[in-house]
């Protein structure tokens, strides 16, 4: 099918071969002029802006985001003008899923179908097989399965239902992959207080090999301790990109009780400060009753 | 290699017929005429007390202790008079590390080296390739290594170390595994509190396949809904076998930080009861202080 491809960052050029791979007609947009001229060594129609994008597209066009999920709102807003009833827009960054309904019944009244999709599976996913969570239309979804089909690893796409479902799934999967990074984290924290002096690179090697904890993420941990085997040169520091937030603030919404998922996040947020405020206040408290002497910030009794 | 395997449960007449695949030679006991009668109908020699055992074995030998934890002393100790120096004893069971430590010190003094191995995957595992954690003495390991090169799947059998880091390992691996399967087990419950109408199965499948939370327990999780597509049939209550236990009882003591394997654990104690008394005291101030009604046990008001 052909499919105007918009956003050519990691997952947009990996996905432009994928698609290329699999007989798509790709005619891609992006910005960044390198990008554009990078798709065309691909087989690739590359276009420098969106009304010649349009275009170029036969009609029904199959127009498909791959951008950040701050600037989806900007870049439909741009598309509207240029587009026919008919026309669908696939989206398959990171939005939140109320973004996606909401976009979804803008779009409905020009006559635009839209289609929420969370990917999963990484810049490697994109390029080789990735992992699809479809909300939309059914109408749609028969027009549009066949790219999914093609571009997914095997039984790797599923059509969730109903507007804003895709993004929620992929929502909730972030979620549980914040509480399962955190579980396995703590336990390789706990073995590195242990009297024992273990190879964390061959104990992640037997823990994806038969046991019950054998997974991707354990295969990533493997790998991550191939490179450096106590994690030496990188920083404690878990930066997160909104989807665990948005999983909470979900759950807190529905009144589901997930503390492990809430857990792993919080603890993400305290990985970013070198010191708390709760510390502070804890540890000042102690003194107060207990006459427990707290640790001086040196840096302001100095002055 | 000859090996004299103590106690045919569901793990050892499977590590039994596994055994006997590869060539060695097993001689089994269990305290059940059913599971001695069982296991030589795989070719193996049953003997139906532990003296025979002993006996029927060429020195050194090579004892496997496959028995629930509580009764894994008695099994020592009856063994003890019979065993000779240069004997081994490997305890495939699921100890304490610290159990394991001293059976290692206690069995060095009659000159009868000790292995202690964590063993992951199951009744599956255990049949066609098992995932195993290894402490112990390096040249006692020398001796062992082939049984579990064969019992294994690739890659799937590790020496940790001294003494009590096989089952060390197990235990921080059952500690990830409560975490990763409470990450599901929340990720679902949002799912199932929300407007959308999932698949379950067909959810837990697209999760499998290409995402980055794929994993056995997904695998697992598809299976489970493929049975019962909401669980209907299953009540919520989450039991447990000491090792998560033990993870956070070793946290503690390491003063390890490791709060979503914690509460992965309370969430599950949380799940044994149908009421709480924290609720009720809460429910109690609510109503000391504000006048909020709280629900009445309509069991005791009744009376």
């Amino acid at each position: 099918m052909q499919i105007g491809l918009i956003g050519l960052g990691k997952m947009g050029l990996n996905l432009a071969r994928n698609l290329t791979d699999h007989n798509h007609e790709v005619v891609g947009f992006d910005l960044s002029t390198n990008a554009v001229n990078e798709i065309k060594k691909y087989g690739c129609t590359g276009v420098y802006n969106l009304v010649d994008l349009v275009k170029s597209l036969d009609q029904p066009r199959i127009l498909w985001i791959m951008v950040p999920h701050p600037v989806v709102d900007s870049v439909i807003n741009e598309l509207i003008p240029s587009l026919n009833s008919g026309d669908i827009i696939i989206e398959a960054g990171n939005s939140h899923y109320k973004d996606s309904i909401r976009r979804y019944n803008y779009l409905k009244k020009v006559g635009v179908s839209f289609m929420d999709v969370g990917t999963s599976g990484g810049t490697e996913g994109a390029r080789k097989g990735a992992c699809y969570m479809v909300g939309g239309d059914p109408e749609t979804w028969k027009i549009v399965e066949p790219i999914f089909q093609d571009t997914a690893v095997e039984k790797g796409y599923l059509y969730a239902g109903k507007a804003g479902s895709g993004h929620f799934l992929k929502m909730i999967h972030n979620g549980i992959e914040y509480g399962m990074m955190a579980a396995i984290g703590e336990g390789f924290e706990i073995l590195e207080k242990s009297e024992f002096n273990f190879d964390y690179e061959s104990v992640a090697r037997v823990w994806n090999n038969g046991s019950v904890i054998r997974s991707w993420l354990m295969d990533l941990t493997e790998n991550a301790f191939s490179k450096d085997s106590n994690l030496q040169g990188v920083k404690g520091i878990m930066h997160s990109s909104g989807e665990g937030k948005w999983t909470v603030d979900t759950a807190l919404d529905l009144q589901a009780a997930t503390p492990v998922i809430a857990m792993s996040l919080l603890m993400r947020y305290r990985s970013l400060e070198d010191d708390t405020f709760t510390g502070k206040v804890v540890a000042a408290l102690r003194n107060e009753f207990g006459g427990h002497a707290f640790e001086k910030n040196e840096k302001v009794t100095s002055v």
